[in-house]
């Protein structure tokens, strides 16, 4: 690893820190993928003399944002079908489309996203789709941090996999080909109560615990998945998980809109984390999940984008300003999911649910996973408080650098880390595909 | 009026018209102030063979949004007060700074705002705040167009007039010095019937008649407005305003969150119009304005972003995003508000609330307000559906281009009208003013 260090310079740093501590003037020292120090501008550039200096100037440096639930190789189908209802979307218009799904256009679409991911500041994000040897090679290539898993259902042969066995041979060989990689993790990621029987999601269980993966499910989306599972289960779904044995500290589940109080309760003592989808649950008109009910009784609680296609993007920012308001209008109280929390959800509780306990905020010996925010444009001024404006009025455009494990992967309209320009063109190509 | 004409093609052209076409490889022509084509690039290149030609390339030209309903100035208080209750943020925060404004200060707040929505693709506001003065000096220098009117309350002085006939008298002298301006005109803009009283809004109805000033009020945005409405007058707000004669077809309502079923029929006889305030209605918690309903019952509804202390930006693309998903979600429905509805409400139905017929589409013969969306950003790919992209994707940092009346006011990163960078210098020195 290079002795040689960076320190970048900005107008401020939020830190994320215990004492979630803002720092103006700020610097943020770097070797390697490490941390190595943070704090005031002046004194980081007599104590790191040697240091190359990257001054940002009227910015925010802030931890990259993590992006804890998205299907990245939905970016194909951006836009191509809005406005139904889920069963229409899904069956008419995206499971057709997903039948026809190549590695190739799977990898495409996830470089794509990683694309914007890094554009738009965040700096890890949790995957499950198909053909997911795909997006380990595009996140491996690209930069970005990841858990990402393949996603399975009962319903064999899928585009990926012939059957049960060929899925349980998949998980066993991506733990081999990507076990101790630095940035990425798997998991094993059944699809939903709705889409699997208890033989398999044991398996799946299993599966995780002797490859080392994390454990993720899709769960209590909507209030048809409860009355379905009521009816199949006799249970609701978080006690049908939990009768199953899926409920482990190693499990996240994805949505988690349909969950009372017991099942809050449940999902704490066996120490499981949610990841909250607030523009996918509105577009699709899943309903509110409970975000505060869950944080107060200690379930971590993260925040993603979903899918492309249901979003219709991959902005954390965006994501962000969005569960802001919207718990505010649906608790009719202004005073829920207040701006710090929310920047919690994309960052603290992100690292709670990847499993990374050296990302999420800015502090010596932490990964150095940052961001920083142009404070240039006119919707960044003026500063009367530097959260405020980075959760209400920032649009995921204004970033200008993101820095993942010390390696800067996009600076001031550049890509570093891929040829945009070709992918771009691939993409054009790729548009007249979902057509056939 | 200048005979040249202006050529501006874009892979892409959304022309709001009756049949909504959307036209690819397309080009607009502009002379003076008005369009004079839109069609295919290709044939208007051959028709027009003399007009300067701007390529825009990837991108997507489309009518200038409108920003029905705001108060430019309060960029000033941008993040000073966030996740409050209404009253604890009027009264301990918002007000006492208000108290404080002067005509410069006012001035300051107004053309930051201007920068923002230029910036952000906005071509034309209505605009309600006090020392409305300098609002009409800095729209009238910086090239937007815009309805602009003071604001009264019945609690006298206020911070720009002594007394109810000092502000008769501001409106009559605004009405002389504005009059047939080619893109600014008044309204009279009582607060709320909360902090009026009878005689104030008869009068302030009689002055927007005797001016030839439209008429317009927040009416109806919480419930607490309705339950003391009832208690004070026997009446809801809606009911209320008709016993006084305030709905004529000049007249335009600001939030309608609490309204029914009988009080959208009394603004559909009276030819209302209704402006819908999402971000601002879910930041403050006020709650889901019925907006399809009204639409159903010929109630035009625009879109507006309220004032930047409560939303907390003057973009109007975040505004249609979160206007398509509010709905969505309150309804259960995924049917609810599709892409092409918000997008009227913030073009067509906006010309209405502005009464100017002349903008809101592009067609020939209608004023020269449009934007044009740059295509180059991850987010704005692929393309299976523009409208999509525009209101699921774009953030609003996509405008390269905004033109008002023929005339360019900011162009790929710089502002046309004025001089940005020394704006912010005077904004950095008033961010101190609020601590005063």
């Amino acid at each position: 690893m290079s002795d040689s260090q960076t320190l970048y310079a900005a107008d401020y740093l939020i830190t994320q820190n215990d004492a979630r501590d803002i720092i103006e003037q700020a610097a943020l020292v770097v070797q390697g993928n490490r941390i190595v120090s943070v704090g005031h501008r002046d004194l980081l550039e007599v104590m790191f003399p040697d240091a190359a200096q990257v001054q940002l100037g009227k910015a925010v440096i802030m931890p990259g944002l993590i992006n804890a639930h998205t299907h990245v190789s939905m970016s194909l189908l951006r836009g191509y079908s809005d406005d139904k209802t889920l069963m229409d979307w899904l069956q008419q218009d995206i499971f057709p489309q997903e039948a026809k799904l190549s590695p190739e256009l799977v990898e495409l679409g996830a470089r794509f996203s990683m694309a914007e991911m890094l554009r738009t500041g965040t700096t890890a994000f949790f995957d499950m789709y198909m053909h997911e040897r795909s997006v380990f090679r595009a996140a491996d290539e690209m930069g970005l941090r990841g858990v990402l898993g393949e996603n399975i259902t009962q319903y064999f042969p899928t585009v990926s996999c012939r059957d049960e066995e060929a899925y349980a041979e998949l998980v066993r060989s991506l733990a081999d080909e990507w076990r101790n990689h630095p940035r990425l993790r798997q998991a094993v990621l059944p699809h939903a109560p709705y889409t699997t029987n208890p033989a398999l999601l044991r398996r799946c269980r299993e599966l995780a615990t002797e490859t080392g993966a994390l454990f993720g499910m899709h769960l209590a989306e909507t209030k048809s998945e409860t009355a379905a599972c009521l009816k199949e289960h006799g249970l609701r779904p978080v006690p049908y998980c939990e009768s199953l044995g899926l409920l482990q500290a190693d499990s996240v589940f994805f949505h988690c809109v349909e969950v009372d109080a017991h099942d809050i309760t449940i999902l704490a003592e066996h120490r499981c984390c949610a990841v909250h989808n607030p523009a996918s649950n509105m577009k699709l008109a899943s309903g509110v999940a409970p975000v505060e009910a869950m944080l107060r009784n200690r379930v971590p609680v993260a925040l993603g984008t979903d899918g492309p296609a249901s979003n219709n993007a991959q902005n954390m920012l965006r994501e962000m300003y969005v569960a802001a308001l919207l718990h505010k209008v649906d608790a009719l109280n202004p005073t829920a999911c207040p701006a710090q929390l929310v920047l919690d959800m994309a960052t603290r509780h992100g690292s709670e649910v990847l499993h990374d306990p050296l990302i999420g905020t800015l502090e010596p010996g932490m990964k150095a996973d940052f961001i920083a925010l142009s404070l240039e444009e006119p919707h960044m001024q003026p500063v009367h408080n530097i959260v405020s404006n980075v959760v209400y009025a920032a649009t995921g455009m204004e970033n200008k650098l993101t820095v993942v494990d010390g390696r800067e992967l996009y600076r001031e309209g550049r890509f570093l880390c891929c040829d945009y320009e070709a992918l771009c063109a691939e993409m054009r190509q790729a548009q007249a595909w979902a057509r056939r």
